[in-house]
């Protein structure tokens, strides 16, 4: 299948999302072997309007473990800055005439769209605004849960803390709505439980899911805790309501005792308090493997989108 | 012929223009094919002493595509900063035993000869001070104008905008100067049309030029419009007489509904309201293709220099 | 010999030193090749909490130069910072599924040790905090007056300026003590005389050393000559003491006059005031050449911690 860009997890259609799995899976085999050189002559760009170390490394270390090339800013607002004020479209029209693909952090919704309506070279979006989407993350979340589980259907996921703003959280959901059978917990305070479009895009589609605030009853039952990091600074001035929140949904070893062998942890990183470093060490904890798995699904979709 | 380094503009002669655009050639073929490995032991600093991301990137893409290797920093104020206080000499002195050539953009006009005294590798003028030299933007255009129309000779070329202060203008004319039979003409008000110093060498060396401030009478005539942007900083609290002149010399679709057919529009870019976006489909405008020109020339210079 | 991190000046012991000494001397033959492509599969993260552009820019030259592929930030605090709040732990961990070999520059004493407890890829330690460790400074010094001196042993060493603050002269005087019958000088006024940790490490191992405020009376026995920089800021209000000092421990052509044909002047640099540049012509300036054993140091140890 021929992908153009990737700008938007809603793009990943079922037969998509099958043909990025067995993409990955081949470049688990191809990183166990250290990389290959097929990709020389192939230069991607790293163009970040904001910084983002880790999510810029990322896709740095996918590029290099398929043997191309890498030229590299955080500090693209450069172009667009003062005496200079260039748009994001010339901006791109110049870079296509230095690089193959253009990895694209932006600070403002919708700049991975407009810059591949004048690309000829795909564009990732690793991001764009603080509503936008990063559909590379919820890819690799989404291939995580079928590796570490075999496959998708039919399992139980709990979404935990703070649902309303995470996009990742947002774009994961949506994803999984597309796959048969499974059972979606929404674990979080009203004030930043999942919002309505996510929840009638699931019911549309005739997605089972549940909305609850405690995490203890469902623990047991589900086959996927995915845990997010609860922003204090929403809670202004109400700080002992942040401190309660962050305290009912802590994952310390005694909570992982209460989930099945199989079941696994995941967090998108980076972790603040909302996961005891003690429960690092249990098989269950598949956080630090999801950074793995960024590595390879990024390593496909720039094998993809190179033909 | 052999180049140990490359400074300015005026270091490039007639054979040493012409060896330099059949190398440029080649690297078009080189890039076709997808570049080269025959670097790949080489390595280029990008030693930028204030931030310049789409010069670093083009030359970075440029070693790149021969297959080198590239260290980089646009905060090399860094060495000289502070408690270091490093000379410009004892860096490059240091650099010289990590790289095989040192791209320097650099704060202060000479920055690069400086370097250049001190240094066992080639250095490259990437631009240093604000008066002072960036010989391979010159070179780029010049390349331009070449390939997109067959030849130098003969050409009639109008620079339009801030010809007193645009560095690449001043350079570009004196280059085009070196060639048989080209008419300049300067399209300029007073207050910012060519300085004297390079109308001097052309009277001296026989070239045709003709300052004119109105660009529609000599549009329909010309081979090349080398269009620049005007800074509105400069006309201070008479904005008025800035938006008037911007008015006056906008490329707009009418504008260039009155070329040649065979005319090139050119922009050293970041374009900011000069050509309306507009005429960038049109055949005519070269700018984006002149981006390209900038990795061939700097893939030239750099095998070039390394002999 | 098996390394698993680069962590303090302490972990090499003589034979580890001796192998170190023997690979660096096969890089310089490597070196002469043009390098090796031999470790194209490898990524090194340049993972620095603060700048410290020369540094970075060694120890990627050094991984080009053996082939490998580099990913880089000076902004590393990016990961530790605001929102974000990751412990250095966690980014470690992260970074271990993306690369192969992490050189930290971190901003707090221990930091790299913290670093490797978790790590499962090698960590160089490349500077951590104020009075830390930053060890392949130390064996580059060590290698330069092995390799232009024949030998260490026996030798007599002059360590001039500021002795007490400096971590260089503190490690190197630690790594000499190793060496039979060396002769250890200490020159520098009271205030900044090398402290007593260092000195009773000296005798407990029993090595030869004396203290000494005048420069001149040594200069003309001792086979190396390590001049650092004196800190201007040390002296406080005391503007009239630096200045003396600074004129007192000055390296200028009357000085290197008195010195032995074959004693060398090295300088960690980078050099303000303490060294006249007219020296630099003189065989026995040594400390650009110690910038070269910089990147074969760092290409040594790179090759024998991957194996």
């Amino acid at each position: 299948m021929n992908i153009q860009h990737v700008l938007e997890s809603q793009q990943f259609t079922r037969p998509l999302l099958n043909e990025l799995f067995s993409v990955t899976d081949q470049m688990d085999r191809v990183l166990a072997r250290g990389g290959t050189q097929d990709y020389n002559d192939k230069i991607m760009a790293s163009l970040f309007y904001e910084p983002s170390t880790r999510t810029r490394f990322s896709f740095e270390a996918a590029m290099h473990r398929l043997g191309g090339r890498v030229i590299s800013t955080e500090n693209a607002r450069d172009f667009s800055s003062g005496a200079s004020g260039e748009s994001l479209e010339d901006t791109v029209k110049v870079l296509n005439n230095y690089t193959d693909v253009i990895v694209l952090r932006h600070n403002e919704v919708g700049g991975s769209k407009r810059a591949a309506k004048v690309s000829r070279v795909p564009i990732i979006n690793a991001g764009d605004g603080k509503g936008g989407q990063h559909p590379t993350q919820a890819l690799l979340d989404l291939y995580t849960i079928y590796k570490e589980r075999g496959s998708v259907e039919g399992l139980k996921v709990a979404f935990v803390g703070d649902l309303a703003n995470g996009r990742t959280v947002r774009s994961l959901s949506y994803l999984l709505g597309k796959f048969e059978r499974v059972k979606l917990y929404f674990v979080a305070p009203d004030v930043i439980q999942m919002r309505k479009d996510i929840l009638e895009y699931l019911e549309e589609n005739e997605v089972w899911y549940d909305t609850v605030d405690k995490l203890g009853s469902i623990i047991p039952e589900v086959d996927v805790v995915y845990q997010t990091r609860i922003d204090k600074e929403l809670f202004g001035d109400k700080a002992d309501e942040y401190e309660k929140f962050a305290k009912e949904y802590y994952i310390d070893p005694d909570v992982v005792q209460s989930m099945s062998p199989q079941a696994i942890i995941m967090h998108p990183l980076p972790r603040l308090k909302e996961i005891s470093p003690e429960v690092d060490n249990d098989p269950r904890a598949a956080y630090f493997r999801q950074a793995r798995n960024g590595i390879l699904v990024r390593m496909a979709l720039l094998s993809m989108l190179f033909g």
